[in-house]
């Protein structure tokens, strides 16, 4: 079984500061640091591009950076992120003509690769990828808009994604991202995600570290 | 005549600590903000949006926040980044289907408006929408493409667009982006321009208030 | 089960007095009011827009009117056509990036929504969003091109989608649409339709409610 | 010179019954139908297609129908029009890849060619294809959006484009579109104007022979 | 059972003198001719059009050309290519808005149709269509990239389409592209391909004929 | 003055044994071959690429190759142009957004630079980097279409290029691309173009020589 990871999303962070933040979440027993990028095109919305993971380098980051790129084309992006320190890419399966090839970037360029589904993306999109890849992760809001919550029918899709993976026996991650709180992330593991993206829930909290802890708290009291 | 304006862009700044970066150029002089925004379709590079811009002004910056939209297409971006703090927006006139609807889309939202030219752009795009504009912001690079210097051939483009504002005799700002330093800032300004965007020159500097100092004194030289 | 329903297509009135033909087509016992909007991208044709459905509300038209939007992209057309009076409005998902929201952006407004699939869409699209629709339509023809004749793996088509309907056990429309004429329209029926558009075979008719009471006389023998 | 043409926009009519309104606003003085297409691609509103210009022919109009083209690309349509009976086509040549080509089409296909300059277009355009235009139509508002006036700044443009059109001496049209009423008529025919499209100031007048003797009378007097 | 074809991929010939070496590798033994045609689009190359094919059928050559459609949006072409002499014309659906339609299009101009799988596309785009066409092409690399080899999972793949192909009884062509070589070729015939499209190791070869030779035999081998 | 060229399109060769022709149009007196790409998106015509250009110098062809890019976007293409040997590359500038930025990347990779005007593109596109080129092409014809025939306002367009050409006294050269013909040259060569592409008035010639003798001498008799 895969370690429990936190990933916070650094969009709900303090960007005049954006290194502090990032150090504190760190502190406060965060694993990932979240990395979301919206190019207005696949999203309508622009949030940050390569220099500004760059530069979290540099600050002398050196958790993972799990980089989730909302931005069609996808290619393109990749090596810009790989340079820039990136741990792990994922990118949505629509935004790429060739799915195989764009995981295969990824990995030539030393970075680990995901496939993201939006909430109405079909399971089928991994039926001849999954063993290529290192994480899947499932949205549970639509990516690029705001105040949405959690969408209950991702609860069975988790379900289904857990099946698919134990059935071919390799570490892939399963990461869930939109609306995970602490009163919702336990069940949200038993459906079978290990690896948890929490944007405000953390970010706005007075005290991140107890916060992280009670999710992962609830984590662990599902997945021992 | 226009007071002289030094406008560092923050995409030489550090991103991890922007809100002390830019806390440290306007102390050290500056007058403006320059904030690059691309997004991966107008220009091969992705930065950053309007949170980012937002995050500066809840840190407390007061400055004028001189946002440059190098993106495509441009409309949907401005009341965010209205909505985010922009004092000035501008845009290329290539990205948007209806020039003079985006003019008036900015002012609208309350903000100065732009177009910018590319380093092969014609002059004439300003034809029947200079009256309209707060700022004509000529390229002597080009946006989106790193380590270039400046293209000598706009200091004759900066000669001839003086003479279409003065010839209408309206306070409309000519900034120039590109390769600007001090050794070669008094010859741009001889040439008309009077709102300075630099980037690398003055962030990689060791005393921003030292460069900052030199290009003012090199500029009011020439401008008196 | 769902009441039959009868919506007739307006792309084969007469344009120069719609208002009039519907007022016809629904006194002669048409149940709702089928609106084609294309727009020259997401099909190789252009019809007509939200003024014209506003047209119709302003005439008088109370019956239910149901836009079929064959448009790429959709989020934006869809409060015009809300405000304009749509009742509900369907889409086709290869036509959003985020499918999930668009049926959100269309409940939000206050109208019902549907999705399409094309002769050679799989179902599978349905997965993760069929409990949030009012309505599935299959295409059993091409949209958007002319001349063409109900095509005969539709009949199968709608018994599995009836079958994933019935699973669920919520009231969801079940629509077809292309070359749906008296001879032919139980068949359809038995497969599992409940909702028919028709075009020419309605306005074509010289007596269109004679056409439409032999449609309805033909669906009820099968459906009860 | 060109006789006056005075032609309404019958985006401004009822178009539940828009053959009657045709024919109302033509016996009422009106030279030609002014026929609005939008795509939601180049201008974010959708209107009407060619089925419904080829209605009006069947309805029985006689008079020109002016179809101005806010489409992208522009060539697929032009055959459906000519094909529905357009007298005259015209285009926007930021729309079209191959400008001279799109105008030698739409002869072919027996119409008019016009080609139609946004507020901000420069006039260069025109370089090296006014010679092969039946029309050349200013843009006085931006299309696609509602609520605007008329432009000041077209004045100077209008009399630009008639000194070209003069200096070549053949018979093309100079058309205006947008915010033009009664009462600015009379100026706009003298910068060079011979042919007017109005919307609401003739549609929402309670009696369109008044509205339009108005506008007649005022352009007489300036054109003789 | 289809009789089995060796389909060489033009793209490894010398350009420069393409009839003779078409000539020489249908008088080698090969069946059929594969005819790559890349736009810069769908796939990031430019290769050969319509002319190119009609060229190799005014040299004379009369074998099936099995045109590969790698384009983006694939309608256009097929006419041309069907009046250029290709016997078979096949694409990728994600290409293509309306697929069902894109099918019929090729069909009415004379030409057999097949679809294309890239490595990540799931099967059931097949679930609609598989009755419609003449063959099914399984990419087993990512097309419009250079130097890959086979990859594994295609042989899964291909069973599972040969099942889908043999569950419907009707003489559909299962061809296999990218990697296909001698020393695997008979593994690839054992899961199902009957049609096997090589490129390099046919025209790499110092002698066609042996290289045909020995991948037929390999085949006959499993096929009997 | 710059040395008459002649430069065979070989869209006209025949595609079957392209080397032997292009051996013939140059034994036979040609100065270049012309080398026409085009994508099927800046124009509805998919022709040849990288890996034909290629194909000839490895057949032996030395004399330049100029390439004439119909394609959009254009920089991912030149470097694949670039190592397959073109000597010079010219693009539209309306199919690239950053037109000094594209020159500059033709340059650094070796090869001269061209920028292509269609028949309605005023010259204005070359006021900022005329300077930059090597070559000017002015398409006398629609570029992608077929059957057309020289369109004479390009004389005129001809005569105005050379005086830009003349007025910065640097070698441009000044290509003239569309109906050019033994009876047309010397008119065509007299307001100002000194390399003449032909394709059908050469390559449908029985004798390559004979014609390309008849229209040298047409324009030495004009150039001196």
């Amino acid at each position: 079984m895969q370690p429990t990871v936190i990933a916070p999303s650094i969009l709900s962070a303090d960007f005049a500061r954006l290194g502090e933040e990032v150090d504190n979440v760190l502190k406060a027993g965060a694993d990932w640091v979240h990395f979301d990028v919206m190019d207005n095109h696949y999203v309508p919305n622009l949030t940050i591009g390569p220099m500004v993971c760059q530069a979290l380098r540099k600050h002398g980051v050196t958790a993972p950076i799990d980089v989730h790129l909302m931005v069609e084309p996808v290619d393109r992006l990749v090596p810009d992120f790989a340079e820039a320190g990136a741990s792990l890419i994922s990118f949505h399966p629509e935004a790429s003509r060739h799915v195989h090839r764009t995981i295969q970037i990824i990995k030539s360029h030393g970075c680990q690769a995901g496939v993201v589904l939006n909430p109405a993306t079909p399971l089928d999109v991994l039926d001849w990828v999954l063993e290529d890849l290192d994480m899947v992760l499932l949205m549970s809001v639509n990516p690029g808009f705001g105040g949405q919550s959690f969408i209950p029918a991702t609860l069975e899709k988790l379900r289904e994604a857990r099946q698919r993976i134990d059935a071919i026996g390799k570490p892939i991650r399963l990461e869930i991202d939109g609306g995970v709180k602490p009163d919702n992330i336990a069940e949200i593991a038993k459906a079978g995600a290990d690896t948890f993206v929490a944007g405000s829930a953390i970010f706005n909290a007075p005290d991140y570290a107890e916060v992280i802890g009670r999710m992962k708290a609830a984590v662990e009291g599902i997945r021992g």
